[in-house]
């Protein structure tokens, strides 16, 4: 930090089992990935390549050995292994996988009807060579799943060796953990949590308005997911408590100087 | 293509008749057209320097310069077409066209009340040493053109020699072809498809539901126009069927691998 | 600029008093700079660093140095000063301000309940050895501040030594001058503009349609702020009329030739 204000909120450190920031890369160059690391590095602590974007990116490789550098795991978005599994082309989803060195996967169900305890199943399957996520919710804004359930398909999948569990909410914010309007499901988020440790989750949360939720719920170091790269300093001053948003959010009656 | 899933769309190759890409450049610099075309060169087939920014920006040659060296054409927005055109400026505007180097040029009426003859003149003057490219359509939300007009507005200009017409949407995606809400005019695009072929229509769709309502009504190799540079690869995933929203568009029933 | 049209509005030159376009940098890379000011640099004015932004970006005093070499001067968002302020560390805030050799302060109550004769006092304070803007208008949708308290809170914040007044917005341009929607209070507006001179006001407005308003109100040279870096050289064409949304605006009637 450039400089020293009292009564911010300490951020957890590398590896952060807490406070992670997970970003979407959906074609970034190069150049535009040093440029993002240059400023924003210290802060991400793992890359989606979004939906396929991966199969049409032309610098992939490089692209992944840059970001290994700077010491931040990249993984393939859960559409991807959608359409391998649709497809019954898991195996060669594999191949795929090891062609690349990717260490991390995640597994979904957004787009496709996959029988839970399948799901789980591949899930198990992925979690002896990689680190896996796996991703709760549809992307279809019809489909609404009741908390319960939510829960019930958290805890599975983290028994059948998710490392952490996403909730779903798409690069727009407006399906999943969120109604059409970017709206939180704030009961849906509470009931969650009586159940799932709030390190085991990481909550897709787009907009501003979604970030902020997050943190006045749960505190600076709460997991946030699909990030836009170059909103993730903006993240981290909300994280802080130096946005408007957040502002009075973790100083301390004693500290404040004036009403 | 990074790796090879079953039923994908076959995408049509340069120099694209159909299924082309063009993409609006509101300002970009010479190093993010380099990062740019790093990543999405190969999906780009035509860049527009939208509306007037041609005017104010400082390395308008390079940057052409630096297109044409990637073998992508260009052109100035319509909106400087007008401009020059309601001055009574045109002989002035060929100049400026020449003094680019510029081998394709937009005739558009969104801004100024144009007799429908005059364009079509204007199509046909120009059509002798450009390649033209004609829109349709005005950036007054409450001009409504019924879709009759439409349809015979597009035949004059092609006749008047119009390489290909565009349907107006603005950068924003809120007149024209769509409602204020961005919701598609669907009827109209459906009529004017059983009059005019659909490789001789650029659709301006920059939001994401619009570029997936042509998708799913026309099939990866629609012509999309307006779109943002950092949009190219997630359109690209779009007409693949590689994002949520055309997931299953193109998987053949005998191919899923369970329901 | 790149080619003459008839009738386009005079632009004031730098140092503009009226003109200005303020720009909000929210965590550019170093290299982001450079791209910018290669396209943007002759139109921008000023950069604010928002919020507490600059707090976490690594290529802090890198970034002032590569602005101060093109000749912009910058500034930390008022949400900085406020934090400082609620924390009774102002003189730390002093000593960040030296450390960074910055010449330009923003003192404002966005966030923060501060008599408004305490914050003249911290003007006043900061007068004598900064150019101070100051910033009227709070973050807080709820609280609307009726037209004849902010002139007066405009003035006395002139009178204790701004150098120019700001009109609050945030960056999503929805509490303050504009209703949560993003629309205009016009009224307010109007009624400010009856008593404060309109050179000494910089409108934060960064949405387009708020842009058009303002240029549309007050001309090609009215002050404007929070304009996000990519929107400079788009923003410019609006000033010009090179844009559909303000395409008529600066064209005489004898120049016109066709209805």
């Amino acid at each position: 930090m450039n400089y020293t204000l009292k009564d911010l909120p300490e951020r957890t450190q590398k590896p952060r089992q807490s406070g992670s920031t997970m970003v979407m890369d959906k074609g970034l160059s190069l150049r535009e990935v040093e440029d993002f690391l240059s400023v924003s590095g210290e802060y991400v602590d793992i890359v989606k390549f979004g939906f396929g974007t991966s199969c049409v990116t032309p610098n992939l490789k490089e692209k992944i050995a840059l970001y290994k550098e700077a010491g931040i795991p990249t993984y393939f978005g859960g559409t991807l292994f959608e359409a391998f599994a649709i497809r019954n082309q898991f195996d060669d989803y594999r191949r795929v996988l090891d062609k690349y060195g990717m260490e991390y996967v995640e597994v979904s169900d957004g787009s496709i009807e996959l029988d839970h305890e399948k799901k789980c199943d591949y899930i198990h399957k992925l979690a002896d060579s990689y680190t896996v996520l796996s991703e709760v919710g549809s992307k279809d804004a019809e489909k609404i799943i009741p908390p319960y359930k939510w829960i019930a398909q958290m805890q599975a999948e983290l028994d059948a060796g998710s490392w952490k569990v996403i909730g779903e909410a798409r690069e727009a914010g407006n399906v999943g953990l969120f109604r059409s309007s970017g709206e939180v499901r704030s009961g849906l988020v509470e009931e969650i949590l009586t159940k799932i440790p709030f390190e085991k989750i990481i909550w897709e949360a787009p907009q501003k308005a979604q970030q902020v939720f997050f943190v006045k719920l749960l505190g600076a170091n709460v997991n946030l997911g699909n990030i836009a790269p170059n909103e993730v300093i903006p993240l981290e001053t909300i994280r802080l408590g130096l946005r408007g948003d957040t502002f009075m959010e973790f100083i301390k009656a004693e500290t404040i100087a004036f009403k």
